[in-house]
């Protein structure tokens, strides 16, 4: 490319370059995406119920995804023994943000869902980067014309709230939204724990409407193998992720904190066995919001599950090409 | 009232105590506010266009406020040689917050218009605490049946935008609404500067529309005296600051920083002149976004001006009667 | 009540509202409390022997408790499948703070002890607030016309500090003061461990004035039912938690944090066996000092904690009443 | 382009999108640049003596200047009746950033001069964020091969230690070497004050190597015309701005803060001045130091001034040409 | 000394090296005192009304004065042209900090008064570092067998409650009871503005127990010289700085900020000028809480005026033992 | 000593006093230590890849040391009953920190292993704070005239670059400079995970070269003492911590933090089994980055963890010669 031979040598540490999601190309022509995987930021955050602020929670899963970019030519991880993200062989790319208007919730709803379905109709898996969780309502609306999925949530709240004072897009309400949907076959909702918008009755809709709730104490008791069990085999797995899943100890950086959370491996471990198990075929991480974690480990944490949930998904992917 | 004799006799620090406005009373029932000054919370900020976090901003305030509850029988100014806030001389009551519906920005925004209309039915200032500034629209609705109003904004911003993608109730609108409203018969726009929401043809229209635009140089140059000639005397001010018309020396913690804004006493001395130049009969003070500041300076200046531009509407307003 | 219905109809969201504990009501006048659980802050912090800052504990513990004020009807728990805190069952009240008088230890620590005995006599459980560990002090001596009491303690350090440089009042000493007390039958202290202010002989003192001491390695090796069997059966215990019993992974904003302290789920399997096993009959959780925390987390688990362990203490009690 | 006709009407929003200075469009191939500006991050740190921290400054600022980004046509100032950065007079670009090589300062550096030479060879203006003072050395490396330059330097610190123990390419050294070349035909020093790294020693170097030096008193009481004249007219000015030449209340996010600094209007119309009295050729803006600032402040004064900035100087290249 | 010859070497950058005040020696021995200048530690906050942790303000302070260490002899200001500081000229020395009893006020405050007392007797300055503003009490009481002082405060609050509840060694009773003292001639009181736990009363008793009393603007109204006219000529100057005394743009990491204060150089030249003016004997800089200002810029603030005002104190003796 | 008797009865509460490590005596004199072991600051991070911060990372530990300083004489653990760091056992003192030359790798790193050599010349075991991972480098570097060595690391990451962009000396390159070292027999690298600078090739060498590397997981799975019986027994080990190889859950104040680390007693307990299985003759703990983590966590486990290894290897000594 260039004369001076200096953009090939680049050392390219971490702490250098443009904030795109792990540094890959950015996209702006949504129409234009050739990609394995399109990840889109969708920093909502009016569905919030406590501390806003994730809207800010792209910009810091970006920066903080930089960290993991040490200019190897994929991501070696010595107890896999497995080089994930080769270059080569996975194409990323950021489609920057879908356009957010103040004030306006069905509009920006309707930016985010435009924006996924342009990754799926380029055959790329999407990557929503919230937000907080209100953003899954479009991201599953964007499935209407797919094959039917099994949604895999990551949480600590149910979110399964059916309308108060006319609230139905808000971040109680995600998953409630996205069982009355015909192309979603089940849910697996795992973490739940604790009071929180959810009553009583949404726990008995819920299980009416196809869940399976799973706390994070009955988790740990049953293993990552009897949970995964529990999970239909060879589905279409959309994974959707509230940060505040996680324990506060690692996820404070989000609107509505729950102490007892998961740890990191618990859930890579349960990703690592989904991936296996079935095809993932959309993903969102949603409700960190950056700005009450100065510390950064929420969004490293955030940026971390994603390379290597990615790397997993991608990893199988390939595997399976083989065996076919 | 009590026979322990505790209560009565309570040294009753800043530090201790529940964190109403000031400490003062708590009504929760609207329709039995007895009262000269009725603060009310408006935790919205779906409004905002950069970083959110308002809705945190009345409880941070009343946290603040604290600080100038020394439990005397009022507030002392050594320079005025005047004690404000005389116990027996005005009634300050905390409706508590307006409440907000998330995702709903109408709703909300008319559940602020009902606690405005409640405190203005009650014959109480109406004190309102943002939220971000798009909460002044419903508290300028509320005075559809009141007398008219000349509006007095203390901002870095014009908040002229008429509509953009159907937008008309964000931070970036409310002084175009107001200005369209009957009962609105002008406008003193203060500490505009810098690039902002607003281009140019709001200002032509706010210039059009019966707004007076000076910027922080401009009222420097002027004088406090000059600028206040500026606005109508003898009129009905309503009264709008947002923080970020201030110094984020002062004020970092705000959704919109812009620097080159005003400091304290530039205010505290407009007020002073304002409140002696016409009679004061609503006050709003906006986005507090306490979360971006852990100094806790940007709600103590709320706080301390807020008290401060109380005790001096109430003292006019005394000696105005006494006057009479 | 109100014409407008508005009142009676609210959201109430969590971010919304006065920050009284879980919303409940305030009760100034403390020989008017009806309730069956009253909340007292006790925002004293000059025994601390590190870092203050304990003062701020109480605003801090109310403010983070609104997070699980979701306005519903009681707070369930899918895991237990009940409804704790059902509004008609258990009335809470929020008494406010005890006066404290700076640079005094005695007097303040005896305004802490007024304001517990104002909730003994009212038939109230007593839950106080801290403030450093020497509130307890005050507690415990407000229960010397009470039946005997057992105490519990979760803590990182023992406090059995006789005297100091003349200091017999201070956050390293209330465990022997308690120790002293002709009520007090017994201590469990548990999660004793590392270096701190009680050297070996107050060790050997603590057992011999009847204390049982456990670190979290012993508990967690134990098992949560050995570790409730070595408390005496049927007693009627107070509950004492310093923040720092737990980790600092999840409790970072306190004056003395000590690495290796417990996790959420294992304290409140304790207490819930605890409340199975007697009656609890006083409640302090101390030495949140939420300006080292600004993600909220330490507070927002005090908040958690305490509306997890009065909702089980509560329903105990009903059960038993219902078994009687 | 796209026939959803979505990217063309995006509100774009401040908080939304890809962090590339204000927005504009990231080019990565250096021989393919074809703009008027060229920003060019330089995250380098190891020249620092107290706190380190600037090599996140060009992240920070690129994050920063989103919030001056309101999508509009240009950048409207009512009180210069201006709209500066008008689209299609202005083409800005954002280069990424430099290489940085962690622990060898002479290789970073020569990675930096590389980007500013690139940015020279396009005919653009070379603007770079740092990173340390230091890297104002590679800069003015840079223009080696261009016609003479005078260097403007608003700072607290002198910068002109020539060498200790070795070192002669810290942030202590900077204006010495700069001194030193042919094509630097001398210095304006502005804003220096309070003791640091250079000694009186180096002071009287500085003047004897063509040095003018103003301390913040000595600007203000001679007002900024008077400042403006004792500065060569009609010179070619290198502008490099340490952060820490502003006050720490606006600009505490900085290495080495010195109180009693300039404050933001002060600033700009000096430059403002110096935009009319000569052309700006090149701009440095350093020792951001973000992570020290939660609240952002530093980081947007930096964005702030830098966009203001280069309107300015555009604009007058507007009007030279069209009176040429 | 050393073989390696290393240690005589160092470059000793501000980030290197043990936090001592300035890096001068610590003097454990409080009897083996041999210096001009002695700083003393006064860790103690029991006495604040709002916000604690100024318990830390010695170490954040001490940590700060680092930045101001590089290493030369002397600090040059080239704005007076004169190296202050000179080591051969002027010794200082760190004695740690006073030993301060948590609960216990009175012994905290009589190990303060022995420090003071053993820097008088060494004959040299004492320079104390709160702590809050209780602490001038015991080093006033130092002073009992000196010299007749006048004090010259800096501060926003009266500090001149006699008793409240008994209290009358809090942070807002030290001027009352320097008032009090025979040895004390007089009191000028700077920068007093809003309301504190001061009330009306204890304005007119400090008038009448010889004090002057101006706020910010009153003092910038009349300029420095006007203000240091008001200043007994020729006096013994004790000089109590709180720092909230100045603006809460630059102190906000304190107990009660106060806004409208004053800035940096106003301070500095009111101290030139009083060292010009008469002998300043005793040193207090009180009311630095770190914790509230991550920043550093509260504590850089005090670390530089300590340093200057130091540096000016022992200029003009010297000038003066050269005139003698 | 002194005739005031004061400074033989101090209280001397952690928070009072001057910060060397563990407040033992700074010896200033480096060929004058007289200790058992030698505490030596080595504030250098240009080193690091991403957050840079390290410098301040002795400071943190030794102002968090304090601490655990209660004045007692030494440090009891109840657990296993011992008296640790009794004083007269046991000699520590603070060497300082090593002499640090901004922007030059080289010397710096020769003064840290300056500082090494001489604290093994006087006999002591040298405990070097850093500074990022690099600083380790010029510590193995000082061993080059002792017995061999075995090193036990304790990381996130392998940091066994060879080379990159002539990189040798940064934090990715010290584990692969030990191991190319004829006095170091062989390396346990524990706690590495998820990928980093280290590409596979470097995994591969570090096998090669004579390294064992386990993950967190596979610790966990293999338990403590199987993991202690793979590091070779009887040896004179070197242990270097990186505080990274923590969760970032209770280390967040760092460079690089990865998701999934050890937790406090899984890293003590290692500790405690090396320490009886042969002799630790050196000790590094770096990579502690406090401005990243307000809490003081980060800080407060290095200090912790330190003072309890200190002990646990001085015990283990005395216990040996018992032996003998």
């Amino acid at each position: 490319m260039a004369g001076h031979g200096y953009q090939t040598g680049r050392l390219n540490l971490p702490f250098v370059g443009i904030c795109t999601f792990g540094k890959y190309p950015y996209v702006e022509d949504w129409d234009a995406i050739e990609a394995d995987v399109a990840v889109l930021g969708a920093p909502f955050d009016f569905g919030a119920q406590w501390r806003s602020g994730a809207r800010m929670g792209p910009r810091a899963i970006r920066e903080a995804s930089t960290l993991f970019a040490f200019g190897h030519a994929g991501a070696y991880d010595h107890e896999d023994d497995v080089t994930y993200l080769e270059p080569d062989k996975v194409r990323i790319i950021d489609m920057g943000d879908a356009d957010i208007v103040h004030t306006d919730t069905v509009k920006s709803h309707a930016n985010i869902e435009t924006g996924v379905r342009a990754a799926l109709a380029a055959g790329a898996l999407p990557v929503v980067l919230g937000g907080d969780h209100s953003v899954n309502i479009p991201c599953i609306n964007a499935f209407s014309d797919q094959q039917p999925i099994h949604i895999v949530q990551i949480d600590a709240h149910l979110d399964f709230v059916d309308e108060r004072h006319g609230v139905r897009y808000g971040h109680g309400n995600p998953m409630r939204r996205a069982a009355e949907k015909p192309w979603v076959t089940g849910l697996s909702q795992i973490g739940i724990r604790n009071v929180s918008s959810t009553a009583r009755d949404g726990y008995e809709a819920a299980r009416e409407m196809g869940s399976d709730i799973v706390s994070v104490r009955q988790a740990r008791k049953m293993g990552t193998e009897a949970l995964l069990a529990r999970i239909p085999e060879g589905a279409r797995y959309y994974l959707t992720i509230d940060i505040d899943g996680f324990d506060p100890s690692i996820a404070p950086g989000t609107g509505t904190p729950s102490h007892g959370g998961f740890l990191y491996y618990e859930i890579l471990e349960l990703i690592d066995g989904l991936t296996k198990r079935g095809e993932v075929v959309g993903i969102d991480l949603v409700e960190v919001a950056p700005d009450y974690d100065h510390t950064g480990t929420t969004a490293i944490l955030a940026a971390q599950l994603l390379l290597n949930t990615i790397g997993r998904v991608m990893h199988q992917r390939e595997l399976r090409k083989g065996a076919a």
